[in-house]
């Protein structure tokens, strides 16, 4: 094991842990504020050192984005998970395979012919499901509107099919698209007010709703009251990342996650620096393209971390990555940043950056690095 | 291992066997032809079975992206490996392993930095590494101009150190920008013209240089001659994908890549399909964004493959894709396509969507199904 970054391969994934550890307690903090419970989503990191810092700092059940990652968390003794995606028939097998070794596993649907499909298929194997319903909060995928039809008629098919009803959740994804802190504490009390009526209108007609599950970290962050609600579901606020930068929810110095790389050539002409960290290393998220400050593939910094001002990844080939500097006179760019020179990239997207290494270098304050390693596939 | 495609989970990567033997028996035929070796790029697939596929067919080694595909394609006992992205100085370690292995393994440098540090590490470790030159064809990317002072220097600072020179290497990468025949010819002429000046170049000043090598899919495809190259990289013929056949070098029933997924829900008032396929699955690649014909994420086809014209997946979130249909008069989306409905969509880009997957599945016309693995991360 490397005793510090400057032995690790180009390109990698750097994890600040200190800041990872101060963004957990951050939000943890927040959420013990507003007296709601912290179910954070793992889709972000898909790593269990990750998800055991989280769960040590307070954090009460995991949400997952695959049952792949809701069996790695059972297997490391984390019971209680919501598969927040709305359950294709097709995988209810999976389903009752966790459940029958002991998980509580949350599942969810949105529609009549979901509801029907759990149904059948739990009654078909003699299994209580627990369910949640999707409720659509900001029109920007997928969920029931409040007022529709479906919502009560779904809740009495579960519950007459047998399967409880866990409660109502929703995502407010439209946060990303946000940039000022009014604009984001409307969309989270919208978020809240949204999902707490559906949650009374189930009640109103007389069925169960004991939970109700809201959560983007945009709103997580901007919510002045959580009234009604019972769980929040955030994820990446664990890293962080530039689109979050830019919706205005982070600091520079908290993106927790980036991407170690090595200048490999230059075009001095154009003023290009290329480096070994191209698309298959950013991914090809390019999430600051139409927000308030365009990162193209990602922000420079020292190999230390610091942000070099005006460094981007404008261009992205499968390995190749090329850096220009918004202003480069006075300088030659082939001896500020010669070939080995090594550079860090803070990434638009953690999520999407994360996804594209089989595991992240988790570096401490002392120099030490751990190897962590994370989920790749369904 | 199942039997079919309708036993697997999605979302999966699915390779239709017939129609990527049919890719690269073309691609192949057309080198033989013109009378080059064909040195494919394995970046693409990163999948043995694949890359034996394109041996047997009467490729000639490999070209590789990272150090990773060189280690795990010399351990299935591929001799002859091009990594074909400048050598970060910090890498020559590995390479030397591979070396020390038997492996025949050519590196890639385009300044006197990357190859004063070539020759210096291989003087410390006598060891003799076969460097090629990158020449710049098209100003897409890396590589000297055939003008360039340090073509010579570098070549001669190769030589006197002790590390023979293989020959020059060019890639038309600009060439996914264009999209008629003619075009393409005029790119493909300029990709040989240039990399075969640069290699008389250096013979002119008294310097060996054996070989010449082009490469990119699309003008492999349209090259009307290759004299003086010796060989072609091209990569991403194997699969074929909606970038390139905007591009105008393949027909939709030549595309070999797809990925199954389940329809998990619907927005009726919008005409959105939710699917299991979002970003994770398809990649960020908006590869046709800018092309004549714009897929958004992808091309919907039916779980038998069959094209569904005008349905595309128009958004993604990770674990969510929204396919919406250009014409849905006189149906109810719901019952067309219900919740538990698979369908295929092909990618934008094979390479980036291929990178999202622990294995392929590879479907034979018989129905047999095979599980491939491929590589992730470096």
């Amino acid at each position: 094991m490397p005793a510090s970054i400057t032995t690790l391969d180009t390109p990698c994934a750097l994890i600040d842990v200190t800041r990872m550890h101060r963004n957990i307690q951050r939000m943890q903090q927040r959420m013990d504020a507003l007296g709601v419970r912290l179910r954070p989503h793992i889709k972000t990191s898909k790593c269990l050192p990750v998800v055991q810092a989280q769960i040590d700092a307070g954090a009460s059940g995991v949400t997952v984005s695959t049952l792949k990652e809701a069996q790695h968390c059972f297997a490391a003794g984390i019971e209680d998970i919501f598969y927040a995606v709305a359950m294709a028939p097709g995988k209810l097998p999976q389903a009752l395979i966790l459940k029958r070794k002991g998980c509580r596993l949350g599942i969810l649907t949105d529609s009549l012919a979901g509801a029907q499909a759990i149904v059948d298929f739990g009654q078909q194997h003699d299994a209580r499901f627990d369910v949640w319903i999707e409720i659509d909060c900001d029109g920007h995928r997928s969920g029931l509107r409040v007022d529709d039809d479906s919502l009560i008629a779904i809740a009495r098919l579960l519950n007459d099919g047998g399967m409880p009803l866990c409660g109502v959740m929703t995502h407010a994804g439209s946060s990303y698209e946000l940039d000022s802190p009014q604009a984001l504490q409307v969309l989270a009390e919208q978020e809240r007010s949204t999902c707490v009526s559906a949650a009374q209108r189930l009640r109103e007609a007389g069925l169960a709703c004991p939970q109700v599950s809201i959560g983007s970290t945009p709103t997580a962050l901007s919510a002045l009251s959580l009234e009604g609600v019972t769980e929040v579901r955030a994820g990446v606020y664990v890293f962080f990342d530039l689109v979050m930068q830019n919706v205005g929810v982070c600091q520079p110095d908290e993106l927790a996650l980036s991407v170690l790389t090595t200048v490999i050539g230059h075009q001095p002409d154009k003023g290009w620096i290329i480096t070994d960290a191209g698309w298959m290393a950013m991914s090809r998220d390019r999430g600051t393209q139409r927000q308030q400050r365009d990162f193209g593939y990602g922000q420079v910094c020292t190999e230390a971390g610091e942000w070099i001002e005006g460094a981007l990844l404008t261009g992205a080939n499968q390995e190749h990555g090329i850096i220009t500097l918004a202003d480069a006179t006075g300088f030659d760019i082939t001896t500020r940043f010669p070939v080995g020179h090594r550079l860090r990239i803070l990434p638009n997207h953690a999520c999407a950056t994360g996804a594209q290494f089989p595991h992240y270098h988790a570096c401490k304050d002392t120099g030490e690095v751990q190897t962590w390693s994370r989920l790749h596939g369904w």
